[in-house]
Parts: structure tokens; C-alpha cells; sequence
């Protein structure tokens, strides 16, 4: 085939790209027209984030990667709802033109595709200096479901999924050796391909108060909850499950774990729900009155130098 | 106040622009949550499109204008589906940090928020060395009305709305005197804040077999409509209201203009709905069963160098 012949099959293939679950997403009419149209027998919800060549992953990461990591990194808040995922719209702006590249990108959206079955319902393809992924993700879920981050109480109990840090390392070892990375890394694969929990997600967001996923840092991420909650929270940095430096795990992010709060009399629910789904659930600390994120190790108050990322910060 | 403060303003602006259109947008829960929560009573469309600086716009375009254009440019989808635009997401990544390009950018999204009672759903703030806006929107419409690109059947009439070429010569005219703009032109008007034709559109969209809106070139975008139909097109180069060279009004794209079928026993309709509405709606040739789009011109065949905008041709 000429390139031009491949270009085409290229845009054939992205066409169908889990075209197999346009009718459970209720998708109407998929790719190639001027937009997707779609019907919504229930609440949706919608969140874009871009993904962006050296500032959330390394420049000379595998098209495979960078599409698979930015699909997984933005349907992450749907997780964080408590939805399931409906369907996703990427925007691709890249500074390769070359065919081997977008067939390796195609392959990361495939692979999400197949992972969540989740259809691709449309996108954009840009020329442009830096390689910039925005992601848009819908999500289907019930309105009286939806875990809001204002929803956190006084006495909520805080528990977090898994471990934080993995996702730093990991990243740390991507940069040693970018062309070749070591699948068998759990902290590579972290990186990577963070584990969406959108079943545990669904689950839990009939007893959780509130919800968020650890993008930015657990201190951050929590501050977001306790302020759009206006409360404070305690957090017990003995009891939290980390890899590596305890300030890395906390302020770092990457991790995709989720945060969220449950009243106190629901504990023991959220525990058989993380037994059902195999999941690590520990419980790290307590919503409180204050509006700080404070958190003690041997009953001494910890100070960290920052709290998480912020793409501004100077 | 402080810069950080302003800086949380702003960001508490963004969150309450356009929620005077929440309700009529069925928007439940808006930005600043994991993801925007809405109600869906009617069939919906979604798209997204990037702006590039320097690709798409010139780099030291004001973020005013910046915001306000990439906004109308991926809005344009909406109306070329027969759709009413319902919301918007807005990713940006920019290389400026400073609070004035940030307020300056929150001015061109509340202009157009405002301009077609258009919410914002939510969005997302990233670093890079090159702006970057994605911009994803949902329109809504009923199933039956959906203008689609593979509707054109031979011996429909082709239409275009207004004219071609403006926006390459504002484009142009920027170019000269970036800092300035002078916007009693009307070519730098349409290049900035092309006007979009929803209620034109949703109302020709029981009547119009397919529609795409101009951005690429009228050649290149009526080719997808012959493409997708697999059909062909004649069309009459004295009959094309133009501006400028030709050439650069059927290749260049910019304009936004819409590009509609619609069979021969409807033209009467469509020419009073273009009255109704002060919209120059023009005949400019017809589908046919080649699979070409033919320019005549004083009954010989025109050849152009290239068919419209293609952002990896080399």
C-alpha cells in the first residue's frame, strides 16, 4: 500500500474503533460526520483533560503509551463520579506525521477500547509542535449517584484504593530507559496503564459521601473535597499505604487511586465492597472541622514542602 | 489583591460563566467537580476541535480573540448537524502564565457564552510551549433532523450561505498589524468571530438532504458530502459569491460558511427560510453520480493546485 493508502486505512480504522459498543453506549451515528449524535436514557457526565508532551509524560514515550495513559488519565473522573464510561472524543495535535506513529497511537486507543469497552465516538487530528492529547470523556450514571466533592461530613471516615507512589517511581524508571520499558515494573505498568475501578466506583457511590481521584497528590486532591466540602481533614500517615518516600506518595499524584469519605456506620460496607472487587481499602484518616488537610505521623504534626502539582506554580 | 487571589477569581469566574443558561442547558452540577453532570431530554451531538497557535491562529493573536474564535470554529459542527449548541468544554494549554492573557481569555469565553446563551461545562488548565485549545461541544436536536454528511442525492441542489474567502484576507490583514485590530473590517470580523447560523441551520435541516460547515475549503468539504454520499458535484464558478481570488475562496476554508443539499423541489423553501433569517443563500450547482467535485467556469473545467486544507500534507 502507498502511505496515502495507509493514511486512509488509518482513518478507516479509527472510524470503527469499538464500534462494537456503540449500541450499548446508545451511539447513533459514530465517527465521520460533523459530530456524534447519540441517545441518554440516563444522567451523563462530561470532563476533558489534555494530556500534554513533557509536561505529563515523557517526550520520547511510545504513541502506544501516550494514547492509552491520556484515554486512562481523563476517564479517570468518571470513576471519580461514580459512572461508567459511555464513550470518549480524542483530539490529537502531534508533531509526527509519520506513519508508524499514528498506527501505534491507533493500537494505545484500541487497547482502551477493548480494556473498558468503551467506543471511540469521534476526534480531531492537528498538526503542531508539541504533542497535545485532549480527552473528552462521557460517563452514564444516576444524578442521585453522582459522588460530588462537596458532599464530605464531619466524622466521615477517609479511606484511599491500593498504594500511592508507584506511579512516581515508575515514571522515574520510564526516564532511565525510555525506549525499552520493563512491563514486568508494577510501578511501569502504574504509570502507564493506571487500573480504572469503575465497577468499585459504581458500587460505592451509594454509601460515599464524596469521591475524588489522586491525580495531583492526595494532599491536594483531598484539599479539593474539603474545600468545595468546607471541612477539614486528619489523616494518619502511619496507617497510609505507601511506596517509596512518604512525601513523594503524598504529593506527587499520578497514581489514579481514588479518595473518598463514607459515614462512619458504613465502614464495614465499604470493606466487603473492596473483598468483592479485590481491591486494597484502607482507611487513613477522618473529615473534621477544620479546613485544613493535616496529617500526623507518631501524633506529631507533618508539614510537606508543597502540597501537590500545579501546573502554575513557579 | 494578590496575583493567587486573582488567580482563584478568575477561576471562580470560569466556574460561574454562562450559569445563567444552566437550567435551559439541563445542566444539573456544572464546573468544578470531577466531571459536569446533565439531563439529556432530546437526541445529542458532540464534537471536538483544536486550535494550534500558529497553525490554526497566528501566536500573538489576543487571548480574547484566541478563546472567541476556537470556541465559534468548534461550535461551527453543531450547526452543520441542524443541531441547537447546548454546552461547552474548554481544555486549554497555554504557554502564557500571566494573569492578563488568563482575564483577557475569560473575556473571549464569556463574549461568546453570551453571544449564543452558551454554558460552560468545564474545563481544564495545562502547560505547554504552544497554545492549545480543544474545545468540545454538545448540541442538541431530534434523530430525524440530523444533517448528515452521506444525505446528498444526485440532483440535489448545493447552496452556500453568504460568502467565500473573507476570512483568508482577515487573516491576512492581521498578519500586517497584529496588535491593532481593526474590526470595522469585516474580513478580520468573519476570520475572529465567524457568525454561526444555528437557527438557519436547525431550520433548512428538515429539508436539506446533508450540510458541513466550511472549514477547510469548499472543494475539500463538499468533497467529504460527495464522499460519504458517494456522489458527485458540479458546480459553477460564476455563480460562487466570492471574495478575492478564487482559488483562495474554494481552498482556503476559514469562513465557516455552511454547504447544504437539499432536492430540487425544496430550492423556493429554502430561499425564503434565507430571507427569514438575513442570511445571502446562493444556488452553486448540483450532486451528480460522478465521485468528483467539478468546477466549471464559463463551461470549461477548473483545476485548483490543491483541494483545501490538509494538516499533513508536506
Amino acid at each position: 500500500m502507498k502511505d496515502s493508502d495507509e493514511f486512509s486505512f488509518l482513518k478507516e480504522t479509527f472510524k470503527s474503533l469499538g464500534n462494537q459498543y456503540f449500541d450499548s453506549s446508545e451511539i447513533i451515528i459514530g465517527p465521520g460526520d460533523d459530530a456524534g449524535l447519540v441517545k441518554n436514557s440516563q444522567e451523563t457526565v462530561y470532563s476533558v483533560d489534555a494530556s500534554v508532551a513533557g509536561v505529563h509524560f515523557p517526550e520520547n514515550l511510545a504513541a502506544e503509551h501516550i494514547a492509552f495513559r491520556s484515554l486512562s488519565t481523563a476517564a479517570s473522573d468518571v470513576v471519580a463520579c461514580g459512572g461508567a464510561l459511555k464513550w470518549v472524543l480524542v483530539s490529537l495535535t502531534t508533531d509526527r506525521a509519520d506513519l508508524n506513529w499514528m498506527k501505534e497511537f491507533v493500537k494505545g486507543l484500541k487497547d482502551f477500547s477493548d480494556e473498558y469497552s468503551c467506543p471511540i465516538l469521534g476526534g480531531d487530528l492537528s498538526r503542531g509542535k508539541q504533542c497535545n492529547i485532549a480527552i473528552t470523556v462521557c460517563g452514564k450514571l444516576d444524578q442521585q449517584n453522582f459522588m460530588k466533592r462537596s458532599g464530605a461530613e464531619v466524622g466521615d471516615k477517609i479511606f484511599v484504593t491500593n498504594e500511592l507512589g508507584l506511579a512516581k517511581k515508575g515514571l522515574e524508571e520510564i526516564k532511565l530507559n525510555p525506549e525499552d520499558l520493563d512491563f514486568t515494573s508494577k510501578n511501569i505498568s502504574k504509570f502507564i496503564r493506571p487500573k480504572l475501578h469503575f465497577n468499585f466506583g459504581q458500587e460505592i457511590s451509594h454509601y460515599a459521601n464524596s469521591c475524588i481521584d489522586i491525580s495531583d497528590g492526595l494532599i491536594s486532591d483531598l484539599g479539593h473535597i474539603c474545600e468545595a466540602s468546607n471541612v477539614g481533614a486528619q489523616l494518619n500517615a502511619d496507617l497510609i499505604p505507601v511506596e517509596g518516600e512518604i512525601e513523594d506518595a503524598l504529593t506527587w499524584g499520578d497514581d489514579y487511586e481514588l479518595c473518598f469519605t463514607v459515614p462512619s456506620e458504613m465502614e464495614s460496607k465499604i470493606e466487603s465492597l473492596g473483598k468483592k472487587h479485590g481491591l486494597k481499602i484502607t482507611q487513613i484518616g477522618e473529615i473534621t472541622k477544620t479546613s485544613e488537610v493535616e496529617v500526623f505521623k507518631d501524633c506529631r504534626l507533618v508539614t510537606f514542602k508543597k502540597r501537590g502539582y500545579n501546573h502554575f506554580d513557579e
